[in-house]
This record gives structure tokens, sequence and C-alpha cells, in this order.
């Protein structure tokens, strides 16, 4: 079985996620700046979440690549993770509604902990359906980026309850730890 | 005339229902926890019929690798299918927001029933346009799964009377049937 | 240039249309069956407008099987294409709203015939880029499905002043005409 | 790397805005011809920005052509682009609903300016992983229409103090200088 639909439809999936998320943005009744000011913070959720699902569709790009057969188990594990991204343009509106508070705050990150762990699941997948002598296990290595990802998600949980501003700023730093490219894959696949 | 747009137009309806289904779940407006708890009946009928769409997908996946060519009729049939597909984000949002409630689980079912029906009529156009002697007639043969897909669904519809949660009951049941991914397709291809 | 990304990103405005009217059904308060009666009159102009886009589907499809170059031209009358067809959520939705009142039903004709119209001019770029001695120039020969489709949307201006129940029939009436498949260009194709 | 799935997934994104822009268009609530006036200036507005995402759609399609290797730079300077153009939708609304008032103006320039400036960059990203004697280098050349396009855009900004309608006619001026399509890359290809 090809990979080409499975690629094709998580484009689709990850491109429809990032772009209804600005309907969240709901526009403004009155027509002066001041009516804006109730849609910043949803604007600030937005550019968080619309890094984040680049950011997925960068690495899912990255990670098909090196795929050569698909098997129904890669298949449910994509369907899985592009599952938890789905929940995106929600917790992203809910957090920008309210002002990024408390518990939605947690929920955001319970999200990002969730897609975190599905697309280790799909990479776990995809290197079991391979061998672990294939390009990907090596190059994938122990994924040191993947994995402090999600001990930072789970660093997050117990310090909303100290002050949810520090899940904020773990979540933006785990956006920008990301941001800087996966060059392993591409490293492994030029030798 | 090629498969490839068919696949692509397919892939792209399908993944937009499975995303704007999301949307059914409203953002709300408290932030506490218990603003949440309106949303929760939403979220498991997006989740059931997130796991139907992709199975949908996925059957869709293993039927069309066995076209060769794509008549007029297997194109219209395709069409009746997606439009089936097309009515879950509106008998999902209705399922949840009524905490599973008789009538919409009865519409839900009808939708899942119709579905099941238009498959099987896109299975048989494909059948009837490349002889019965070809690949797809062995490979889905009677179509077990298939036929008591559709057999459940009719049941699902008296026993909706009896009390709705058998119904549900079945639904459920159906979807994790398929969870199991189709081999015989798989099977007769590699052969 | 190539016509791969024009047929992709036709293919993906078409399936976004197609799939985002089922939003103007919006989900009713109630759980009872009378709950679901003002639905009613939005689901059959679903389904009316659900038959067009497939049909617009289709016969791009058809057409754009002909095409060898893209010209700056036919990438400007496609989009001028698109740009009618996306209408038909808005208009869909009014009329079913509105019962398949006068107004609405006169400015769904109106869409209508400017798609038609729309994909005529696209129908002549393609011609006038590969000549008049091209296999779509003999396919489509004087389109006459397409001049007569023309032809009724006009007679259903004034007609709906008559009764606008005469102009739906005819609505309906263009929708199965075109649901028999276009077999001129297979015709020319195949020979 | 490749560069399919950055043109599907630019596609995807392009196709998903240029449509959900009609769902700012409300249906409204009456069937006379004047229940429909309030939504005019929307319409409006959305001929406008179905202009700009066209001719968006429309020059990403020929930047992208010239592109052998996808750079991570050239990934980002991508997503960077989208992002400015997806909020295409949120200042189209706004605009409308305003009857294209003095703020809502200034804020959909603004996001024109900085989508144009977007698109610069990812022009020079290209080129910088292309080399500056590659074809594109060629082929934009200092890319007259794009830096005027720009210049105009600044200049919108102060003249929207003087009168609002002055930065409307340059955002329409803007739009019909891209609606000739760019021959510069269609020559240094053929050549």
């Amino acid at each position: 079985m090809g990979k080409g639909r499975l690629e094709a439809f998580s484009d689709g999936v990850l491109a429809i996620i990032i772009t209804i998320m600005v309907l969240e943005m709901k526009v403004p009744h009155g027509d002066s700046l001041a009516a804006l000011r109730p849609v910043i913070p949803v604007f600030f959720s937005y550019i968080l979440s619309f890094l984040y699902v680049s950011i997925y569709w960068n690495n899912h790009h990255h990670l098909l690549q090196t795929v050569k057969q698909v098997s129904g188990q890669i298949l449910w594990a994509n369907l899985h993770l592009l599952f938890w991204v789905s929940l995106f343009p929600f917790v992203t509106g809910w957090l920008g509604e309210n002002h990024f508070s408390f518990v939605p705050t947690l929920m955001y990150g319970l999200v990002l902990l969730m897609a975190g762990l599905a697309y280790r699941l799909l990479s776990i997948a995809i290197i079991s359906a391979h061998g672990p002598d294939s390009l990907l296990a090596q190059a994938i290595g122990r994924d040191k980026k993947g994995l402090w990802s999600i001990i930072l998600y789970f660093l997050a949980i117990p310090l909303a309850f100290v002050h949810h501003w520090l899940s904020l700023a773990i979540y933006v730093l785990v956006a920008l730890l990301w941001l800087i490219p996966d060059k392993r894959v591409e490293k492994v696949l030029t030798e």
C-alpha cells in the first residue's frame, strides 16, 4: 500500500485545522480599535496554535519521508494523531476567549501532551514496520527533542497550579524549540 | 479516465467532514471545569463520528486500491456515498447536544445505515466495471463484515424503541468491528 | 505550466464548498422529530446544491482531461467559475431557510446562470488555447447540453414571476439532465 | 526534500481560506430583496479578498514552479505567508460588516502589507537556496510589481487618514495590477 493517500489526507486535515482556527476569531461588532480588544487574546492563542499545527505538519512531512510501506497500524496511529490535533481549534478558542485563565490553560496543555504522545506512537509504529535498523530508526535515534517536549508538557501540569503563566511559557518554549528545523532526518537521508 | 482525481476529491471531502465536525463542539462561555460539562456528550459523539469517518476513509482507500478504470457509474456511486457521510456533522451535533436521546439516536443510525448501503453500492459499481473475476470481486467475496454492519444497523432501529442505549451500543460495536484493518484486499493483492 | 495544481486547487475548493454547505443545516434545539421540521427545506436545498456542485466537479474533471497546457487565461477563467460556485452555500442556505420563496429562488437561479456562463467561458478559454481542431473542440462540439442549460436558466427568471415553483422545477430538470454522464469527451478520447 | 507536499499543503490552505470567507456572508433572515441589502458590502469585500487570495495562489504557483529543493527556511517562509493570508477571512468580514469604515480599512491594508512582505521573504528564501544565478533569481529580477505593491500598501496607510476610500482605491488598483498574469517566470522558463 502506497503512502500517497496517507500524506494527502493528513495534509488535508492539517490544512483545514490550521485554517478553521481563524474562525474562532469572531468578527467584532463595532468598527473602532477598541472593538478589536476582545479579539487580541484569541489572536495570540491563534498564533500559538498556528505554530503548533505548522510544527506538526513539518515534522509529519519529515517522518513520512522515510516511510516505505504503510501498515494498518501506521494508518490508525496517524488517525489517532490527527484526532488530538483536531481538538486544537476548540482549546485555542477556549484559551483565547478566557484570556489564558487556569482551566483552559490546563486543557490546552493536555491536548498538546496527548498530541505529543500520539506523534511518538506514530514514530514507534513506523519504526516497528521498517525494522530497528531502518533509516528512520537511525534518524529518530532516541528522539531527544520529542522526549523533552513530552516531559515539558508533563511539567506544565503541576506548574499550572503554581501559576498558569508558567505553563503558557512552557508551551511557547517548546514551540520555539521545534521552530528549529529537524536536521536529523535530513542528515541521515543525505548520507 | 484515471482514478487520481476521484481519490483526491474524496480525500478532500472526507478530510473536511472529519474536521468541521469539531466545530459542533462550541467553545463554552465560562472558564471553569463545570463550563466544559455540556460539551462532554458532544465530545463523545465527536469521537464516535471521527471513528466512523476514519473507517470510511480507510476502507475507501482499500477499495480504490483495486480500481483500474473509473466509469460514470463509479463516479456517481462515490458522490452518493460522500453525500451520506457529509450528514455526519449534522447528526453528530444533534446527537451530542441532546445527550444521546431517542430521536437523534435513531437519525444517527439512519445516516449510518444509508452510508453503509451507499458503500455497498459503490463496491457493486466497481465490481461490475471490472468483471466478476476481477481482483476486487475476489477480495470482497461476499463481504461478510459489510453485510453484518448493515444487518446490525437495521437491527438498531427496532432496538431503539426498546432502549436507545442498545442502538448506541450497536453503533460502537460496529465501529470496533471495523477498527480491525481489512486484511482481505491486502491478502489478495500480495498474492 | 502543468495542470496538476489547477486540478488540485479546484478539487480542493469544490470539496470544501460541497462540505461547508452542510453547515447551513443548523443543529435544531429540541430532540423531537418536530424539531427537525424547520431543517427539512434546508435539507432539500442542500440535496439540490450537492447535485449541482457534484455535476460541476464531474464536468470539470472531463473538461480538464483534455487540457494539455494551462495559460493565464485558463487560470483566471477557472477562478471565475470557482467564484460563482462558491456562492452556492450562501444561496442554498437562503433558499432553504425561506422555504423556496420568490426572491431567494430568483437569486439561486442567478447564481446557477452565472456559474453556467463561467463554465462556458472556461471551455472557450481552453479551446482557444488548444486551437479549434483540438480534441476538446471536437468533443464539446456545439455543447448542446451546456447551451440548453443556460437557456433554461434564462427562462427560469421570467417564469419565477408566474410562479417560483416553475423555476425550481427547471433547476431540478437541468440537474437531472446533467446526471447522465457526459459521454462526448469520453467518446472522442477513446477514438 | 521534494516540493510536492509543500505545494499540496499550500493549495489546501489557500483553497480553504478562499472558501470559508464566504461564510462571513451570513444568510439574511428575511426573504425580500431588502433583506439582502446588509449583505452587499460583505459581498464586495468578499470579491476583493477572493481576488487577492486568487492572486496569491496564482503567483505562488509560478514561484514554486522554479523551486528544485525545499529547505527548512523555505518551509517556514511559506508558513509565514500562509499565516498572514489566513487572516483575510477575519479582516474581510470586519471590513464588509462595517461598510468599509476607517479602522477596518486600515487593518485590511495592514494584513495586505504583511502578506506582501511575507511573499517577498519567501522569494528571498527561495533565491538564497538556489543561488543568485538561478532561474528564479533571473525571473524575479528586481520584481518591480512586487515592490510597487508593497510601496502602494505603505502609501495606503497615511492616505487612509485623508480619506479611507483612497486606501480602498489603492487595494483595488493593486489587485487589478496583478490580474495581468506574471509573464516574467513563464518567459525565462520557456527560454
